[in-house]
């Protein structure tokens, strides 16, 4: 089993994914709020790259965008603010059960969506990471079997500390489940950084999320509750999964 | 202060780099030959990205590239093997002083050379860095006293884990000595997990040269005692920088 790591959404090639097990992070907060949604509840993601996109394909139009008493919810960010007009944001404390419960989520993130549409091109399957379900992805792909990819979404277009650290979590859970198993995995240069970045890191994931610079923005706009709740370590066991245009369980 | 990582020799954004002081790492094995070249009495090192180009500017012609006895040594690698027809290859331990004392040294090799001509476009002045070198290096950035990017060559530009080591040799030296200065600099994330990774492997360098892909195969071509040679932390207290085409002292 080949293990590898995409650092950032524009570093995909799309030709290596091909047949292989990919894992997105955009830890974030786009996967943390995907993964959480579906632990409240939530029936199904549709991941939009454009924000034209997610407001037409919620089925609203434009002038219902504000209304929150449909079952499409529509959600999204750019640059880590919710977007003008529309109802949610792409925090995961948002989406409790109250709110997402059988209901459909249309997402538009400014990495996260990129880095799964830019996956879903050739990837055998595509798995929804982060650091809140690590161990169940890392079980997930085991089951799978294929070579697996780690996709980070990074933050436009630079490496991203803590989708790296999320990747590695998953990494190192592989890794021990496969050497346990009697295989040693094969990692690549960046996969072995992220393996090792998890060891530094997992006992304290938080500090992490703290030492990025997209986590120290994010705590500038007063979202340190989304940086606690994004750290924590397998506390969900469901891995979502990307196919045909929609995120389901 | 801001320092920053460029991973590949690809990924170098020339306007960001303005100003600023570059370190280049290829240690397997393009900088830690010329660190060991000039340790060895070399004189310069003039670095090629094209392999006519070496031979041209070693002021050889094609005809005469076979010849050893002259003050201009041409020496290169493709894939980590020896040029055809070049009488050195890129290979620290060729380097002796009884080859290189007093002698120029013309140099073509895969990723380094294009990383230090990358470099060569923007920033303030070019540091040839190195595990063999890493405290030297360090001092000199802070001496210089400049925003300072460490531009790994990768390995066909994929990340690779010995020239992220390196860098972040270098990284953790500077911060130790920033920290003694009253100054935290400021790291971006890529920084920040070099840093850890020099943390990992700092008491044993050699193990990332063998964990590392590039270092795998360099170990599949016999050249072990290479790769012991660049691990040597801290051992040649030069640092060499690129100006005006060339590596001088």
């Amino acid at each position: 089993m080949l293990i590898d790591v995409f650092p950032t959404a524009g570093s995909i090639i799309t030709s290596e994914l091909d047949g292989k097990t990919a894992v997105v992070f955009d830890i974030l907060r786009a996967t943390s709020t995907i993964v959480t949604a579906f632990q409240n509840g939530c029936s199904e993601v549709v991941p939009m790259v454009s924000v034209e996109e997610a407001t037409f394909l919620g089925g609203l139009g434009q002038a219902d965008v504000g209304r929150k008493e449909i079952d499409v919810l529509v959600a999204g960010e750019r640059g880590g603010q919710k977007l003008e007009g529309f109802p949610y944001g792409n925090s995961p404390l948002e989406f409790t059960s109250e709110v997402v419960k059988g209901k459909k989520l249309v997402l538009t993130t400014t990495n996260g969506t990129r880095a799964i549409s830019g996956a879903a091109q050739t990837a055998a399957e595509i798995l929804i990471g982060s650091i809140l379900n690590a161990r169940a992805a890392a079980v997930e792909v085991c089951r799978k079997n294929r070579d697996a990819t780690m996709v980070c979404a990074g933050t436009v277009e630079r490496y991203s500390l803590e989708d790296t650290l999320a990747a590695g979590l998953v990494i190192k859970e592989i890794v021990d489940i496969k050497v346990r198993e009697g295989v040693t995995p094969i990692l690549t240069d960046l996969a072995t950084m992220a393996y090792h970045l998890a060891g530094v890191y997992q006992d304290q994931p938080l500090r992490a999320l703290y030492d990025s610079l997209h986590g120290q923005k994010l705590l500038k706009m007063g979202l340190a509750d989304d940086l606690a709740w994004c750290a924590r370590l397998n506390t969900i066991d469901l891995v979502p999964y990307y196919s045909d245009g929609k995120i389901v369980l």
